[in-house]
């Protein structure tokens, strides 16, 4: 009935992700929720809808995986007593009596929201009942549900859930070009495309990967590189919107809408206009032509990701206007269909002097944007990093989240891990990102989380969430490195429930890929929750990021950054290093943030060790919190991080025969890499910064 | 009568180069030499040669071009009083009398040897002679007389001349790669290929680039690049050997032969053996019947160039066989036909780990190759490269020249600036060169200059010379940089003498570049000949060498081979800086030299400055013969050396209105490149060692 061969073979690939759905062992209870859980009906007359139908199949896909035996989908006609109900709360059933009103209390439906779901277990009816105000809260319900019986859960009489998602949008970027190439990707070529064709119809491919992204609550997807190349340009054409649209199709049977990133001067590179300035007025209705012509061929197209004026890219800054008058341009265009302007905010001086120490890199988001609050359109969102540089192992987070009041933002993550080992090391990122979310802005001077700005709760704007830069590709398991899967599944989790700690994720993760075995999933977890600290204790240190090699930002290179155009300097010398963001002698940038977060890190005594070197210029002999100098620090880090790398690789092994050796291996061979890479880190690191120092390791350990 | 216009836009793009032959201005005794110039005869019945016919039709266009008159071929029949008459010695004239015996002395015939020529006026005949054993020799007789006239030389009556050339090989190397482009060329894409075609039957640039080859006396050329890539491999096959003869009968016309470089691998490339060990009979086998293949398409074929078991290509060393038996099995191939075999000495462990101070890529070539002495056949000659790198801006000579006796040796040059500045940066080569060619090697504990080395004249070799990489490219005027074709005309001028200096070579060149204006002539010497010294001063310094960009080497990057695996390091520390190439406490490099040169570079108090971080690590506060710490050293050069580069502009912008507005235009812009290029270097070089050393400028200048 199942075709197990080739599931079992998808699941050794990693293919399968967390959705592998491993036949669950029998247990106490396992017996009485499988008895309970034989069937699917639909409540009411609503089961023609898409995603619906999206919901019903998955469910009975994965309980019959789960269960290891059939599931019967019944006809509400026929039956209103026993297995699992499917309804939208307003539905009325025969009775007349609402889906909602029968099976659900008010609280639980409020607390599934508008694209939530509720579920519970009816004793009158003796039916597990999975509610939702729209059908893609019973899709989100559905995978909730799965998701707590894959990871064990069997008292299925006990459940009473009701929940939303803390994010409006909760948004995948995809950096893939046209020609199939992945900007900042480590897991094979595009999926999408190659040469210039559109790959998406030529498999399930992307429906497999729809389904990935709909089970961990993922609503919106860019489907190209926010840089736009002239190829891309089309993609908003006729030329490119009959396969856009099939991307379409597939990814709206799971709740997903489509994003496109458009290059701001489309109308020249695509010949049409001479001029791309967002005030004239043949370049506002060109693109309201062309917003017409997209929505033509995607109805419930989501609107037009942009970078403009960055790294390069064209933008309003040509004509002597500027973001909120670009951003506005293109919202009036959207604002008839419903679509929405997601401006990207990393705009900095890409061509600064290295020897120039009063620019600061750090400085620019702010500097552009906040003073533009209040200017955007309400169907405009600014689309903000986390942090004030690039994606480093350690950035403080960026001090616009506060900064702006009236308007909508999202948070910016990178799943893909162009600084944190590219997918070669093993960094799990969401305990960065939860530092993140947690971070107070101290915004009106209380409680302000970046979580609640992001969202858009805390000044009730009209638009929030959370987008992040995919890590996937051609790669068998989509990550390249199948331990990367838990930073994808844990951004959707976390973009839908903030409050979810990294531990619980890692939790859900590891069982729902790996299996049941305790041990070795408690062994994953604990690799997981060091890999991040281990990472950064090998690498750059102290918050001073980059030291990477230059372009591809693979592999150590203390000065790989130093002397370049980029903003992105340690200026470290004989005596001491760090780059001097303070009010009184720096760049000022500290001034930037509300509250006490300006004072600490302004203060050379009451800044955080990890984020010491970038904000404060210090010698090596200056004396952490934790007792020791710098320079000691960065020796005992980098030894002892080179070191545990080794123990990550030395703490696999012993999972070797306890998991599919088409998991083992694959991990193991990238764990073998990061060891030795570890150690040509360390070396690099302690080699350079011993020859400038001059000072010895305290404990005499081999420096080169 | 002459198509000016058109010649006047080739002299002012640069295409005609050294060719220019601008009317010369009246001037005493130019009417009586243009009246003794009027005709052209060839003595006996040699003038049905091709090279002859060449002779006589360059001779005919240069003349006329400088005098500005029609000059007339007559046959010698009707005339052999008067005029220029061409003849190859041993031929016999009307009166029974051979040409030799009737214009010239013993000596000079002797002095013009095989390939050498003479030119004699006879005042019996009132006739300018041109004699030489060869035609080949009238051919460089010709240019040598165009190179007097167009130089300003008027008494042809005066005239008494007989040279041969000093080296049997002068050849170039061209890296350019069939799909066009050219490794390490900075004068535009291949004028040879593009995408896997051949460009050369397409236009008359072959044929004008050969003129220009035999005009300063190469008489060899190898079309691809030592890295043989997949498409190059057919090269010696059916496939390609059509195009290729087309490409050698145009250099037949000028005297040059065709080398071609081959991938050791080719059989296996080719999907014909599985194997290309070199004592295999099946290889062997294949090699002769290969090459037979190539002589019946290309009859007078040079030879194969061999770049074996260097930087990942392939070579012996797979089958456990060393270079002789690999370049031996080639020979073996090539002796029937009289071809040679040209193996490169460029290898090393390019896979070494920075870590490891014992091992020293510089001592490779003499490691590799001095136990083979003896090994190799004799048309077998190993190409070294001047300095045991690669083709730094200082470098000490290669210790191979002195260590091998009983082996046919070629020098190898490269005329492309890979690190001098790559045609952006003006650097004239030709003094390096001339050091280089005037060391003493001490073989024998005598003198042995490295020039009667390379030439075999030291040792009675049956093949020697010097082989250069080609600096040209598709560009307008041959080279990028107007100014760099002086270092590929004195390339060839030095492989034809390496006794004239480089301000002669100078002196020429920029008198048939521009005309007779000494003041501009005078100028653009001064700039050529300081160009070198100070391109020296603002890049890496005392002889350390790299210091540039990975991968392109271009611009600055204190550590940008510091810790690759190239074999390429500093060293530099707090304290210091250098390679220990010592015998007591270094890696024993300096016992490669003999005689003096060993123990003055052993030496820390004998070692010259410029070779001095070369061979020894020193303290930044070493002071050097020149009176100056390490550190001020490299203070005052780079601060010094970036003001000359800007003086090289100011000098320029002096010419302006007095050469052409096309040849002064385009050395402007590289020019202003280089000044600020210059800062570039003066400011990364000088921060790198501030902020290392700690210790201040004695100047207190600018430092970041």
């Amino acid at each position: 009935m199942l075709d197990t061969e080739s599931s079992d073979q998808q699941i050794a690939s990693g293919y399968k992700a967390w959705l592998s759905y491993r036949r669950l062992a029998d247990q106490p209870g396992f017996e009485s929720m499988a008895e309970q859980l034989s069937t699917i009906s639909v409540f009411g007359s609503g089961g023609k809808e898409v995603l619906l139908k999206t919901a019903v199949a998955e469910l009975q896909l994965g309980l019959q995986a789960l269960l290891g035996k059939p599931i019967l989908i019944i006809q509400e006609q026929e039956q209103m007593q026993g297995g699992i109900v499917l309804g939208q709360f307003h539905q009325d059933g025969s009775s007349g009596e609402s889906f909602g009103t029968r099976y659900f209390n008010e609280s639980s439906i409020k607390n599934a929201g508008s694209e939530g779901f509720a579920i519970v277990f009816s004793k009158s009816d003796n039916c597990l009942a999975i509610g939702a105000a729209s059908p893609a809260g019973l899709l989100y319900g559905v995978f909730h549900l799965l998701r707590l019986i894959a990871a064990g859960e069997t008292r299925v009489q006990d459940l009473n859930v009701a929940q939303a998602p803390a994010n409006g949008l909760r948004m995948i970027d995809h950096w893939d070009n046209f020609d199939g190439s992945v900007e900042r990707g480590y897991a094979g070529r595009s999926f999408l495309y190659e040469n210039n064709r559109f790959l998406t119809t030529e498999s399930d491919r992307m429906r497999d990967y729809a389904r990935l992204l709909a089970s961990i609550g993922i609503n919106s997807l860019c489907i190209n590189n926010v840089n736009v190349h002239h190829e891309e340009t089309y993609f908003i054409t006729p030329r490119c919107l009959p396969e856009i649209a099939r991307i379409a199709d597939i990814l709206k049977d799971y709740g997903i809408k489509l994003f496109l990133s458009v290059n701001f001067a489309a109308p020249i590179e695509l010949k049409e206009l001479d001029t791309a300035d967002p005030l004239d007025s043949r370049v506002a209705d060109w693109w309201k032509r062309q917003t017409a012509v997209v929505y033509e061929a995607v109805p419930d197209f989501g609107g037009f990701l942009v970078k403009a004026d960055s790294e390069n890219r064209p933008g309003p800054f040509t004509y002597d206007r500027d973001h909120a008058d670009g951003a506005n341009m293109l919202a009036d265009a959207l604002r008839p269909f419903g679509g929405i302007v997601i401006w990207r905010c990393f705009v900095y001086n890409c061509k600064q002097d290295w020897r120039d120490r009063k620019t600061d890199r750090a400085r620019a988001a702010y500097d552009h944007f906040q003073p533009l609050d209040g200017r955007f359109a309400d169907n405009v969102a600014l689309q903000i990093k986390n942090g004030p540089l690039d994606f480093q192992v350690r950035e403080p987070v960026s001090p616009l989240f506060g900064g702006l009041e009236k308007t909508n933002q999202v948070l910016e993550f990178q799943i893909a891990q162009e600084y944190t080992g590219q997918q070669r090391h093993v960094c799990y990122l969401v305990p960065q990102w939860k530092e993140v979310l947690d971070f107070n802005t101290f915004a009106k001077g209380e409680q302000a989380p970046v979580k609640s700005i992001a969202s858009g709760s805390f000044w009730g704007n009209k638009i929030g969430g959370i987008a992040a830069v995919s890590n996937t590709g051609r790669d068998g398991n989509w990550t390249g490195h199948l331990l990367a899967q838990a930073n994808w599944y844990g951004f959707g989790r976390l973009a839908w429930n903030p409050e979810l700690t990294a531990e619980e994720i890692a939790q859900e993760w590891t069982t729902l890929t790996f299996g049941h075995d305790e041990g070795v999933n408690a062994l994953i977890i604990d690799m997981l929750m060091n890999s991040w600290r281990i990472y950064e204790s090998y690498t750059a240190p102290l918050g001073i990021g980059w030291m990477v090699n230059p372009n591809h930002h693979y592999g150590p290179n203390v000065d790989g950054y130093e002397f370049s155009q980029w903003g992105t300097y340690h200026y470290s010398d004989h005596k001491g290093l760090g780059v001097d963001r303070t009010t009184a002698t720096g760049t000022g940038y500290s001034a930037q943030y509300l509250g006490e977060n300006a004072s600490i890190y302004n203060s050379l005594e009451q800044c955080p060790d990890e984020l010491l070197l970038f904000f404060h210029h210090v010698p090596y002999t200056h004396v952490l919190h934790s007792g020791k100098t710098v320079i000691q620090h960065i020796y005992d880090t980098h030894f002892h991080g080179a070191e545990e790398a080794g123990g990550l690789l030395a703490q696999w092994r012993t999972l070797k025969g306890r998991i599919e050796d088409g998991l083992y291996l694959q991990v193991e061979s990238r764990l073998q890499e990061q060891a030795e890479h570890a150690k040509e880190w360390r070396d690099q690191i302690n080699t350079y910064f011993h020859r400038k120092s001059g000072i010895p390791d305290a404990q005499g350990r081999r420096i080169y």
